[in-house]
C-alpha cells in the first residue's frame, strides 16, 4: 500500500496540537470543560466569529455534536429537515431517531439543502398527523463535496425565518469548506442559529466545537451535554486543541493544504480527462473510472468506491487532510497517468 | 493555591501514554476502533482478563460506557438496580433514563451494592405494573472509595444468577480498587457480565475499556456505539493510550501511585485523630473536619465537601491520582498538622 | 365470591354514559377528537372551572395521560419530582422514564407531596451533573386515598412558583377527592399548571380530561397526543361520557356515592376498633387487620393486601366505587362483626 | 351536508357491540385484560387464526398498537421497512421515531411494499453506520386501498425468513382485506411475524386486536403494553366489542358491507368513464375528478382530496364503512350522473 485516500481522519494529530495537549496537561485545570483552555478556544472562536454573545461548546465528535445539539433544539414532535445525502439521514446509525426525532429527507442539489427542498417538506407536513419539522441541517462542505456560496446560504437563512424554522450547520468539514468558497465564519455566525466547527477532520485527535448563535438553544445545553455523555472530564483536551487551531490561523492552514493537495488530485485527474461525479472544490473528490482501472489502483491505494455510474464505471472517493504529503499526491498522479498511457 | 485534591482528572495524560499518541499518530491507520492499536490493546486486555472471548470496545468516558452499554443490554421494560449512591442514579444527569431506563436504587452498605439490597429492589416490583429490573449497577471502587472483595463480588455474581439477572461493574477507577483488594481483573472477568477499565481517570486523556464477558450482550454492540455518539472516529487515541497502560503494567503502577498518596493523606490526618466519612482503602478519601479547619484548608487547597455530618463538622472528599506529587500531599500534611497544633 | 372491593374499575359505565355513547355514535361526527361532543364537554369544563382559556384534551387512561403531558411539558434534561408513592413513581412501569424523564421521589405525608419535600428535591439537584427537576406531582386523592386542602394546594402552588416549577395534578379519583375536601375544581383550576379529570375511576368505560392552565404548556400538544397514540379516532367516545359526566353534576354524584359506601365500611371497621393505614376520607380504604381475619374475608370477598404491618397484621385496601351496591357494604360489615364477635 | 365519506371512524359503533358492551359492564370482572371477555375473545381469534400458540393483545388504536409492538419487537439500533405511502412513515406524528426506530422507507407498487423494495433498503444499509432493517411493515388494505394476495404475501415471508427480517402487517382495515382478496387469517397467521386485526374500522367504538405469533416476539409484552400507556384498566372494554366482533362473522360481514357500498360508488364512477389513482377493491376508492366536479360535490358530500394529476384534475378518497347507508350512496351516484350529463 502506497497511501491511503479513504478519508480524512487517518492519522493523529498536528504536531503543534500534540505539544499543546502536552502544557496543558502538565498543569492542574478545572474539569469539565471549565478549563481555561476551553474558556480561551471560545474566545477565540467568538473573536473569529466576530460576536460576543454566542455560546461555544467543546464535544468529541460529529454523531455526538448532531445528536447533543438536535435534543436540546427540538420539542418531541419537531423533525430535522435534511438533504437525502445528509450526514444525519443515513450515516449515523439512526442517532437522530434514537432521541426520538425523525429526519425528513428532500432531494439536494449537488448534495446541498435549498429551500425549494426545504418547501416541499414543509407542503407534506401540514397538520399533526405528521411530525413537525423545525430545523434544517445542512454540512458544509457536503457530503458530495461541494460548498455553499454566501447567497446561498443567506437564502437558506431567509427561507427558515420565514417559515419559523432553525437553522443548522454541520462543520465536520468547515475549514476546507471555508477555504473553498466566499462563506466566511462571520457569515455563519450571522447566517445559522448554530453550527459546529470539526476538528476532528482537520488536524485535532478529536473535538468539535458548536456554537449556538440564537439565545433561545442556549438554556441548559450543559445539562443536555453531559446527559447524551459528550462532556468529557478532561476537557482541556477539546480546550487546547482548539486553541492551538486557532491561536494563528493554523485551522486554515491546515485546510488550505488538504484543499491544495486535492486540487492536485483533480488537475492529475482532468489531464486524462476523468469526469467527476460531483463539483468538489474541496477535500473530496470524486472521480469517475473504469472498474479496470480501479481494480489496478486498488493494489496501491485505498480509496472508497462511492457507486456504480454504468456497466464498467463508478465513482470512487477520493480525500486529501492536513496530513497528506504532496510526494504522494503526485506519485498517484504519476501511476494514473502511466495506467492511463498504456 | 497550592494543590488540588478535588478529583483524579485535573491534569492531562501520563507522558508516555503522550508518546504513544503521537508515534501512533503518526502513520495512516483504519478508523473507528478498527486500528491495529486498538486490536492491540484488546488483547492485551483479553490477556490479562484471561479470556480469549470477550468482547472489548473503546469509549471517550464513564458516563458514554455506562449509557451506551444499557442501551444495548436492556429491553425497553427492564431497569438498572443500583445502590442510592450509585453514579448512574444521581450523577450523571438522568443519562440512563434519558435511553428509556429507570434506575432503581436501594440503600448501600459503605456504598456498596449487596445481594440484600437487590433482593428487595425484585420484591418491589413483582408484576407488569412496574419495570422489571434487569441489570445490577455497582461502581468498583465506589463513589464512597470502598472496594468489593473477591467473596463479594460471588456472593453478587451468586444473586444476579439466581435471579436473571445481569452483573456490570463501573470501572471508573478500577486500577485504584484492584490495588487495594484481593480482586484481580481474571475475576472480574468471570463473576460479571460486563464492566469497563477507566483510563481517564488513571492516567489518560480519555478513554475507557467496556469488556463484554456475556455472549447473549455481544451482538451488534457497534451499532450503539455509533449510534450514541461513542465511536470515535479517530479510534486509535484510544487504543494507543491502553496499548500503553497494559503494555508493561503501568496501569496499575500509576493506580498504586494514587493509592499510596492517599495513604500519606490518610496517616497525617490519623495522626490528628481525624474520623472518616466512608472505610475506603482507595484514591477517595471523606475526612470529617471542623468547619473552621475547612475553611482555613480551602485557602490553599482545593477539595469538595461531600456532606455535613453535624453543626460543626463536615466531610470532604480528598482524591489523589497518579500525576499526584508526593511533596504536595506533605505539604498538605504538614500545614494540617501546624493548625490542629494550634 | 360476595364482592369484589379490589378497585373501582371492575365494572362498565354508567348507563347513562352508555345511552349517550349509543345516541352520539348513531350519527357521523367529525375524527380524532374534532367532534361536537368533544367541544361540548370540553366547554363544561371550562364553565366547571370557572376559566374560558384553559385548554381540554380527552385521552384513554391515566398512564397515557401522564406520560404524554410529561412528555409535552419537559425538555429532556428535566425531571418530575413525587411522593414514594406517587403512581408515576412505581406504578406506572417506568412509563415517565421510557420518555426519557428521571422521577425524583422524596418522601411524602400521608401519601401527599409537601412543599418541605420539594425543596429537598431541588438541594439535591443543584447542577448539570443531575437532572432539573421541573414539575411537581400530586395526586388528589393521593395513592393512599388522601386529599390536599386548599391552603395544602396553595402552599404547593406557591413552592412550585418560587422554585420555576411546574404543578401538576393526577386526578385519577379526582371526583372521589373533591367530595371529600374543602377543594373545588376552580381551586384547582387556579392553583395547578395542569391536572387531569379521571373518568375511568368514576363511572366511565374509560377517559380521562386532561386540563391546561398555562400557556406555555399548551402549543402543539395535539402532536404530541397524536405521536404518543393517545389521539382516538373516535373521539366522540370520550366526549360524550364527559358530556354525560358534566352536564348536570353526575360525576359528583357518583363520586359521592362511592364515598359514601367507603363511609359505611370506615364506621363498620371503626366499630370493631380497627386501626387504618392512613387517614383515607375517599373511596380507597386501608384497614389493618389480622392475617386470620383477612385469610377469612378473603374467602367471601376480594380486595389488595397492601403491607404488613407486624407478625400478625396487615393492611388491607378496600375500594368503594359508583357502582358499589350498598347492600354489598352492608353485608361485608356484618360478615366482619360476626367474625370479630367470634 | 348529505353524507361524509371522509374516513370509516365517523359513526360509533355497531348496536350489538353496544349491548355486549352493557351486558360485561353490569358485572364485576378483573381488570388490565385479564377479565374473561378478552380472554374468550382472544380463544375465538385463535380459533379464526387456526393456532393455538400466538399471543393476542387487546389495544385502543392503530398508532398505539404500531408504536407498541415496534418498540417491543426491536432492539434500539434496528429499523423498520415500511412502503414509501407506509402508515408508520408518514401519518403517525412520528411515533415509531418516538421510540428510537428509524423507518426506512422504500417506493412501492400500488401501495404495497414488494421483496425488490425490501432488498433494496437491505442494500442500503450494509454496516453499523446505518441503521440494521430488522421488520418489514405492511398495511392490508394498504393506505392506497389495494390488498395483498396469498402468493405475495407468502414471497415477503420468504424474502423476510432469508433475511432475517420480522413481518408484521398492519390490519387497521383487515377486515375490507379479507373480504377482497384470497388471503385468510389462517394465512395472515402462518405467514407473519405478529399483525394486528383493526376493530375502530370496523364496527368497534375503539379497539385493535394484536396478534404475536413468533415466539420470540412474545416475552414481557404486557410490560411495554403498561409502560406505553396501552393497557385500559377496564381491558373489558375492548374484549367485550371483538367478543362481538367474532363470535359469529359479525366482523366479516360489516366488512362485506363496507365494500359493497364502495362497489356501487365504483360502479357509478366508471359508468361516467372515471379513472382511478389505485386498483382498490375494499372500502377506500380514488377517484380521479376535475376541479369544477370536485367543488360541486363538495357541496353535499364530505371528502378527502389526495392528490393533484393533473392541472385540472385531482384524485380524491371516498371511504365508505360497515355504517354507510346504500342509500347515501345510491343518492351520491345519482347527483355524480346528473352533474356529468350537464
Amino acid at each position: 500500500m502506497k497511501y491511503s485516500f479513504q478519508n480524512d481522519y487517518s492519522e493523529g494529530a498536528h504536531p503543534k496540537l500534540l505539544e499543546a495537549l502536552r502544557q496543558a496537561g502538565s498543569k492542574q485545570n478545572a474539569a469539565y470543560g471549565n478549563d481555561m483552555h476551553c474558556k480561551h478556544a471560545a474566545d477565540l472562536l467568538r473573536k473569529e466569529i466576530g460576536r460576543e454573545d454566542v455560546d461555544v461548546h467543546f464535544l468529541e465528535g460529529g454523531t455526538q455534536v448532531n445528536l447533543t445539539a438536535l435534543t436540546a433544539f427540538l420539542r418531541p414532535h419537531e423533525a430535522a429537515i435534511a438533504a437525502e445525502t445528509g450526514h444525519i439521514a443515513g450515516h449515523e446509525s439512526g442517532s437522530i431517531e434514537a432521541t426520538g426525532h425523525k429526519v425528513c429527507t428532500t432531494p439536494g442539489v449537488n448534495g446541498k439543502l435549498t429551500p425549494e427542498g426545504i418547501l416541499r417538506v414543509l407542503a407534506e407536513h401540514p397538520d399533526e398527523h405528521m411530525v413537525k419539522p423545525k430545523l434544517a441541517y445542512l454540512s458544509n462542505s457536503s457530503e458530495c463535496g461541494t460548498v455553499y456560496s454566501k447567497a446561498e446560504l443567506a437564502a437558506l437563512n431567509r427561507c427558515c425565518r420565514e417559515n419559523g424554522l432553525y437553522l443548522y450547520m454541520d462543520g465536520a468539514r468547515l475549514g476546507s469548506a471555508l477555504c473553498a468558497s466566499d462563506l466566511t465564519m462571520q457569515d455563519i455566525g450571522a447566517l445559522t442559529d448554530a453550527f459546529y466547527v470539526g476538528g476532528t477532520k482537520n488536524g485535532a485527535l478529536l473535538g468539535e466545537a458548536l456554537v449556538i448563535c440564537n439565545d433561545a438553544l442556549k438554556p441548559d445545553f450543559r445539562y443536555i451535554l453531559k446527559q447524551r455523555g459528550g462532556m468529557l472530564a478532561k476537557g482541556l483536551v477539546l480546550g487546547a486543541q482548539f486553541e492551538a487551531l486557532f491561536e494563528d490561523g493554523l485551522y486554515y492552514k491546515l485546510a488550505e493544504h488538504a484543499n491544495r493537495m486535492a486540487d492536485l488530485l483533480r488537475e492529475g485527474l482532468r489531464a486524462v480527462d476523468c469526469a467527476f461525479f460531483s463539483d468538489s472544490p474541496t477535500n473530496q473528490i470524486f472521480p469517475i473510472l473504469s472498474d479496470s482501472l480501479i481494480e489496478t489502483l486498488a493494489q496501491d491505494y485505498a480509496f472508497e468506491t462511492w457507486g456504480r455510474v454504468d456497466a464498467e464505471h463508478q465513482a470512487i472517493r477520493l480525500v486529501t487532510s492536513w496530513a497528506t504529503p504532496e510526494e504522494a499526491v503526485r506519485e498517484f498522479v504519476q501511476d494514473l497517468h502511466r495506467l492511463c498511457a498504456k
